[in-house]
């Protein structure tokens, strides 16, 4: 469980006595956890069931109208934990990195429409064989929109994948290997630079990494924020969609949000479980379990 | 294609005219490659196309007589690059931890008896969700059969695999969590030990890593064996058992055994092929590619 449930841009539950309410405080759903669901009707759950934040992907957003997302989100007092996603700077051609930059450069905008806590950096996959040169994209695409984000008041979070989708979406594949990247662009010696890249601790990504408790101690600030899920074995369908619900895998979770939150992390905590198995459930049942199971193996 | 040709221990090679031959000197075939041979049809397959090595599974050995099966090889003049495997030292009880220590000693016993360079070890599972108590199971375990080995003249292999198979069969994911195990247990100081404990270097559960062209140098003498095959996005069927051909796929197998050889690795490469795909495909033809590919893609 939950042990520091204090978010202080929460302030609602630090009066409150009902401790079930206490636990999901930091709770964020991120929508994909419900992928059958418009913006609107993600809003319409959350404050059904008193959800305090949610993370929304972007094709949810309307084409050229992200205000009325923002005020719908705004209204009903939701926080938006962060955006997802800019990031996929690998691309076989100048051509692609443009476009990819000027795509996250849209990101970033509705990011700042938003008032997203953080726009998630998935940094995309292997270019041919070449991982070096792969990586090396990632590092100029970044520094290209690095500008653009400080100046919007976005913080970009880079998130690291599981090395099983190293081809197909993230050639940054271990929270250290995101925290050099961070490191490299944004020197913790430059003073008021160093936050503006942080990271995405997703617990189904990184749970097996043996430097995991020590990279997120170096992480420290740098952490955006923390996703939860579980790895149920055998993996079935999918790599990208067979994440299990939380307690149903081997992932300790109550210690790895519990090294987070030892580092000074006291932000939500988003559940975001990309699930043949779950997506093909009744939304009301999918929340009603997410809620039942945060409280008790978070 | 392979650089370094010369491997000392197969010194027919080194006066050999034949380039294509010469490329073959340091195949090894992996049994699980061809998984519907018996060892004596491998054994043929093998004469007939001059692979001058083979890397059996256990299960393909007769239950009380591995001298037989040791006397074919020898006659045939064939190498036993690796016996595949030992470990799985992770179990939820005392009983299954004794019970893994058992087999670990047959294996060695094996092992001696095939004259294999290394046994494999592949070191278990995550148990519930305990990540640091299975690898002190690990730990424990490989250190109960250290001794054996020694007095057998066995070198025992750790092999990484890839952080997709943690919770079904490996909770060491990365080169240098191998390498870390290798100096608690066989320090470098401590000499005449140090490569008594090797490291498997196996291309497709390792790719990913961008700490592995160091973690390489860091083995150094250490690299007990190099496995081939190729990681092909997207990965279809079991996780275990997608695998792809070199040259298939992402992996630059050219630079990562070359990185092996910069530090003085000049031993057999194993294709270890686990695919559903190809096992449909007839053995002649499986290991036509197999030769074809090793000869233009690693």
């Amino acid at each position: 469980m939950i042990r520091n449930w204090r978010w202080t841009e929460y302030s609602v539950c630090l009066s409150c006595t009902d401790w079930a309410d206490v636990d999901l405080a930091r709770l964020s759903l991120n929508s994909i956890t419900l992928k059958s669901l418009s913006l609107s009707q993600l809003v319409v759950a959350c404050e059904r069931r008193d959800v305090p934040a949610l993370a929304p992907w972007r094709q949810l957003l309307p084409d050229n109208d992200v205000r009325s997302a923002a005020k719908a989100l705004h209204r009903a007092g939701l926080t938006v934990s962060s955006l997802c996603r800019g990031g996929m700077f690998t691309a076989a051609d100048d051509h692609g990195r443009k476009l990819a930059i000027a795509d996250n450069r849209r990101a970033i905008e509705q990011a700042h429409a938003l008032n997203a806590r953080c726009l998630v950096i998935v940094v995309g996959p292997v270019v041919g064989t070449d991982l070096a040169g792969s990586r090396a994209m990632v590092r100029d695409g970044l520094g290209a929109v690095l500008a653009d984000a400080q100046s919007a008041g976005v913080r970009l979070a880079i998130e690291p994948l599981h090395p099983m989708l190293a081809a197909d979406r993230s050639v940054v594949c271990r929270l250290d290997e995101a925290l050099d990247l961070c490191e490299e662009l944004t020197p913790t010696a430059v003073t008021g630079t160093r936050d503006q890249l942080g990271v995405i601790v997703d617990a189904y990504h990184v749970w097996w990494d043996a430097g995991l408790e020590a990279a997120i101690a170096r992480a420290g600030s740098r952490i955006a924020g923390v996703h939860v899920s579980d790895w149920v074995s055998p993996l079935t369908g999918e790599l990208a969609s067979g994440r299990g619900m939380m307690g149903d895998g081997v992932i300790d979770l109550p210690q790895l949000v519990g090294w987070c939150d030892l580092v000074g992390y006291t932000g939500p905590v988003e559940v975001e479980i990309l699930s043949d198995h779950w997506w093909s459930l009744p939304a009301d049942r999918v929340l009603d379990t997410v809620i039942d199971r945060f409280t008790t193996n978070v």
